[in-house]
């Protein structure tokens, strides 16, 4: 094992001392990014691009190279499990994402199979073996998954969905059929999210997009159970270092304290969550990872600093923060305006861990 | 003044004592009852059915011949507003709101008018006149506006949005420009209600659709603020009653304590929020309305009527529960489930009243 360069991200994951706080940002390989556009031309569509180990790890690393970023993620899609099960994901511009045979009767379900992450999802396995190699332990590499109610959310809608109908009508008239069909996908994405960190990923994310959709009593059956089950049969430590997970719902800022229950080492956390109320409400029992409203990266560069300012002070003093955007950078975000807020973090946070 | 014949929903909302909850919904006059599109095609365009007094009377009335209704609301659209502010609100087929002139700079926005209701909004009063006069003191007439922020971001976007790019972009790099719109924008709608009751309103609703896109800051300055002001400036009694306000933040549930504060008598809660905490959170300083998952309703009867006892009980015994949907029926659903929730609803709730 090769000591990290800079550990930083792990260390406040885990509450642990840091001299300045930490930050990356979800999709940070992405759109906004001309060099991001340029290797997505090259691969052709954004699948041939996610299913190419080389050109994944290309677009991974590409952030790094412009921002003191102190970490890496996984350049992948949250629907390769489903696409994995037979479903046939494919992409239509403009559209976002879509499945050629989406779940719409108990057969199909009961019929859905684990796929063996090593074998169906290889191409995902490849990538973090090949980012690790390459990122030559600059930063940790974090690994992630969709929740499974993410999952199943296309999976039954066939896409993208407002309202989810589908979805919530099966949830209200055959809730025993979801469990089925929630338990095939909790498996899967624990197979999945072990083989990552077997593959060399350092920290894993789950992302629960939709969970914020649910009622609090459906959110925490149908969302919030199969991640715990899922966390709890996660591989925490390898190559003698504590693997900490984080979790993320979408707009869960109203059961921050059951999502501390499920062993989770840190919350991610939209905006719509004043980060210091957060902290107070989980008692120091688990990091906080946020929550800078994406939406300030379209001010300019001392605008963007005094939000920084604003987010460092209310998470305030002390261990356990990594600096995030509360959802995905915007693909029409100048570069140089994240690039001054990686700056303002670091600069900023320094008195706060003194 | 004529006696009420049910005033089951006023009571409610002032905390009052009642022999079974009152229930409406919002969207209740919609496309989800054919009778809704029958009168639709017969008007032409949405705004023309809008803007038709006698044919937007036609359809407040519509779920109330269907259902037994503890409650009618005004049929508009919450975009009247800037549409008589010069905008030029249109429809595209499935695009949803747009304004031909979108406020893009400063000049626009200092230029911006306060429209007299009775003049450029003279149809919305005409609507509320007639309505009240057909109603026959059957049930109260709510009337309502959209909140200033909510009518902001279509303002100042063009249209529906996604990410409130531009919008943002002002808050943050022009929070004092940002902050005269909604001035002038809070007057509009101050004067806007205050005629509504004034022609015969018994209740008002400010929808906040869109409020639980910002920051806690950023909510209690550019959006609760604003319609706290509005609160303050409403004519609260009329023909001898007490007229009620209600506060809908859309996503608002971690932001109760401060709603209450601006001295609405109810809030409206969506179905992300317990029922049950929310009452414990307000502490008998409000009326609560809402809050079945709208697509409770794509489920069966008997299931509804499972969910609707749910809420009911977790509201528990009392005053102070006005049911409704948490957000907008959804247009694809069958009446005959709507009629179903209603049904349950009254029934359910006897022993919560005794």
């Amino acid at each position: 094992m090769t000591e990290l360069k800079n550990d930083r991200f792990l260390r406040a994951l885990l509450r642990q001392p840091v001299d300045v706080t930490p930050v990356w940002m979800m999709r940070q390989a992405g759109r906004y990014l001309p060099e991001y556009r340029e290797t997505r031309k090259k691969a052709g569509s954004f699948m041939d691009l996610c299913t190419n180990p080389d050109l994944a790890c290309e677009v991974t690393l590409q952030p790094l190279e412009r921002f003191p970023l102190d970490a890496a993620i996984l350049f992948s899609d949250i629907l390769t499990i489903p696409d994995a099960m037979g479903l046939g994901l494919y992409f239509e511009e403009g559209e976002g994402p879509r499945f050629k045979t989406p779940l719409r009767d108990e057969k199909q379900i009961m019929a859905l199979g684990v796929p063996d992450p090593e074998q169906e999802l290889r191409y995902v396995m490849d990538a973090v073996r090949t980012i690790r190699r390459e990122l030559h332990a600059r930063v940790p590499l974090i690994g992630f998954s969709g929740s499974p109610w993410t999952l199943a959310t296309y999976m039954v809608e066939g896409g993208s969905s407002k309202g989810f109908h589908t979805i919530k009508a099966m949830m209200y008239e055959r809730p025993e059929l979801l469990d089925r069909l929630l338990e095939t996908v909790d498996a899967a994405v624990t197979l999945y999210l072990n083989a990552q960190i077997a593959a060399g990923a350092q920290a894993v994310m789950i992302f629960d997009t939709w969970g914020g959709a649910l009622t609090p009593r459906d959110y925490c059956h149908f969302s919030l159970k199969p991640m715990e089950r899922i966390i709890k049969s996660l591989k925490r430590e390898n190559e003698g270092r504590k693997v900490p997970v984080i979790l993320f719902t979408k707009n869960g800022g109203q059961w921050l304290e059951a999502m501390t229950d499920t062993g989770a080492d840190a919350l991610g956390l939209d905006w719509t969550t004043d980060l210091g109320d957060a902290r107070r409400r989980v008692g120091g029992q688990v990091a906080l990872q946020g929550n800078l409203d994406p939406s300030v990266l379209y001010a300019s560069p001392p605008h963007i600093r005094e939000q920084v300012a604003r987010v460092l002070a209310s998470f305030g003093q002390g261990n356990g923060h990594v600096f995030n955007l509360g959802h995905g950078i915007h693909p029409d975000v100048n570069p140089e305006h994240a690039g001054a807020m990686v700056e303002a973090v670091h600069e900023l946070s320094k008195p706060y861990h003194e």
